[in-house]
């Protein structure tokens, strides 16, 4: 099964209990609003592209993995859409979950999703389980306080915040997180993919900076010019265009450097390159 | 150590690392405030017992199961209290969490409580990480969509709702994932711990109706008469006093003949039939 399959097959998976015949019917709905169709599903592919790149002998552990990535990414994404955050009326082209379905599902809906991907973590074959507590780690600090998505947000409720753990916290470290799960849903030693992780992080951030630049709205599917409108920053406010374009290339040479050594290197390497290519605006092919 | 005292010291140690000097600040207070001074800690005493009537093998991993349900409770009073929710100004005395810190932030303390719940799981003896997946999944169940804590409060959200679904998804799944945890983290068959569970957290329901049409606000700590005054539904209302005190005798007989055969059976017993009794006003001693 390719990639994308595999994740899509267990995010059902993990959503059908969820919002099965039991479930209150609305909430059911909401949650399955705030995951399909979904975007790009960058995240829990790079979950698959480590655990292959580590020879992948639990594949559906490795699924099960990159769906509760994923399903911790929709949570934040529903979260942070709500009012009391960036009050987003849209989101992935369709009404947020809190436009659709009001305010109290959608906190229930982001409550729901981070218990289901955790959830979702518990089947695995009796010879696989004792990889269940290494994943609950690599996951849990990914999301959680003190250095992953909800602390990121929370820094944007601080008085004082350093940009660089800002973002390293909002965004890098679901990135770390994906790369060392996937690693670690193999048996493999996770830890040297998180620097991998990282970079790959950073490296989406910037291009969705110059997405935000230079991108037309109907190539990346949302408004653009934010940063500038809302003084938000942006490597591109901060380097230039062609110093952001720059700073994607080193990360990209930078996130293959980080490769570890595993057997599937060379594929990992070749993906990289590709995914890293797609990230910039066709609008900026020939600059 | 007493089980009280293992419920704190496993609660700060789940809070630590969220709430360190690397956290944003005010979100390290907002997570504090949520779970210290606590409330009566039924559920994680509930957890605790269960795992001591069988035999306490891994006494730290049913410490942590503890702190994880009570870190969940206390997430979801943080955003039943939202202003979305009941918009509740106080909770144990004090200001609830939106109240002290704002709605952004209670929003990411719930989300943080959420996570840090499930990351307190992962740090076990590799003799017991076997364990942890039939932990996830008990735990899941109790607090997710379909069964659990969101579900329950997600039927407030539906035009029709069942009121014993409802009352079942919203109180007794915890309660019933609290013994049941127990049990599993002392590698005992957990199924058999469901229905003793079930029948504690609806006799706890019912008593909080009876405390609520018949207790003095400073016996229990906060407004009384908000049953009658909301027309919300009740054991009193539906049965009378006296007919909500005989089910409430009735619920704790059914949950002493539920407790499943176990070393400290007798000891469980006494400890059921004492709270029980601690759970009827004292102006209602001699009713």
């Amino acid at each position: 099964m390719d990639p994308l399959a595999r994740i899509e097959f267990a995010l059902e998976r993990a959503l059908r209990a969820a919002c099965g015949v039991n479930a209150p019917p609305r909430l059911g709905a909401a949650l399955r609003h705030a995951v399909f169709p979904g975007g790009a599903r960058v995240r829990p592919r790079l979950v698959i592209a480590a655990a292959l790149a580590c020879g992948d002998d639990a594949p559906e552990l490795a699924d099960r993995a990159a769906a509760a990535i994923e399903l911790l990414h929709c949570a934040s994404l529903v979260h942070d859409d709500m009012p009391c955050f960036d009050d987003a009326p849209t989101r992935r082209g369709k009404p947020s979950v809190h436009a659709a379905f009001g305010e109290p599902l959608a906190l229930l809906a982001g409550d729901g999703l981070i218990v289901a991907a955790f959830r979702t973590l518990c089947d695995v074959d009796a010879e696989y389980a004792a990889r269940v507590p290494t994943l609950l780690r690599i996951i849990g600090d990914a999301v959680g306080s003190p250095s992953g998505i909800v602390a990121g947000q929370a820094w944007e409720c601080e008085p004082k915040a350093d940009l660089h753990e800002y973002q390293k916290a909002k965004t890098a470290a679901l990135f770390a997180g994906a790369t060392a799960a996937g690693a670690a849903a193999a048996g493999a030693e996770w830890e040297a993919w998180i620097p991998l992780g990282e970079c790959l992080g950073e490296a989406y951030q910037v291009a969705d900076d110059i997405a935000d630049a230079v991108a037309r709205p109907e190539e990346i599917g949302k408004p653009v010019g934010q940063d500038a409108a809302l003084g938000r920053p942006s490597a591109v406010r901060a380097l230039g265009l062609k110093g952001a374009l720059k700073h994607l290339e080193s990360l990209t040479a930078a996130a293959v450097a980080a490769i570890p050594r595993c057997p599937g290197k060379p594929g990992l390497e070749r993906l990289i390159r590709h995914e890293a290519r797609r990230l910039v605006p066709a609008s900026l092919a020939n600059v």
